[in-house]
């Protein structure tokens, strides 16, 4: 969640317990219920799908995906999507930068919360200061 | 949706429209759950994602497949999931059987609703009366 000014408000990484999908998917959705009601936001921001080389692991994500894309249109969220390599050009200017670079640029850039920031959540806020500054700059070159 | 008698109450297919993704989902879970309003379902059945040739179908699948979980969940549905072949097999008493040969075992074995059944609606049928009959198997068996 930010501010106009990329100010980081709140971030969290949610763990789901390994089991059946339907009770992981559900903590999912309901966690998300609670952010887009505790900060109702203006835009939501995603990384994009890629298939990668793990298949398997690729269906849990999209499942994931698919009910937090219900949600969020069922919210009225207009949702943004990102491929990594462009959320790392515009946060280090280099499209192949790697997860320390990109994290020592974001937090240069960006107020985050006091406490501790887990890897998922610095990925989150990256992809959502990647949004803000695509969203001005199209603004700008418009 | 079956009756204990393995009379078909009701069945559906919906089309989406082609474009982004989180409308699509929606329409999906509005669906899903008008189904659920109109006639409670004790349990549902559904099949094993398999993830085949074309990699990037499948993530629409399983995108679709979450938004589902997710709602069947907080719905308090319980849910049951079986392979193509379990399908066939349970149907046909074959588990390599083709749809031709699958339509006619069932359309013999369940009086399903007057009126156009497409072969979509037919494969969702199909697993309901593989789990209808799996369940009863493991009663009697155990």
């Amino acid at each position: 969640m930010l501010s106009g000014s990329d100010l980081v408000l709140s971030c969290s990484t949610l763990v789901t317990s390994p089991g059946r999908d339907g009770p992981r998917l559900l903590a999912i959705t309901s966690h998300l219920r609670g952010l887009l009601a505790d900060h109702p936001p203006g835009e939501a921001s995603l990384e994009e799908l890629f298939m990668g080389r793990n298949a398997t692991s690729a269906i849990g994500v999209a499942q994931a995906r698919g009910a937090i894309l219900a949600v969020l249109e069922e919210c009225g969220v207009p949702v943004f999507e990102y491929k990594p390599s462009q959320v790392k050009m515009v946060i280090t200017g280099y499209g192949n930068a790697d997860k320390a670079q990109i994290a020592r640029m974001l937090s240069a850039q960006v107020k985050v919360p006091e406490g501790r920031v887990d890897a998922h959540a610095m990925d989150a806020i990256a992809i959502a200061v990647c949004h803000a500054r695509s969203r001005r700059l199209s603004q700008v070159t418009r």
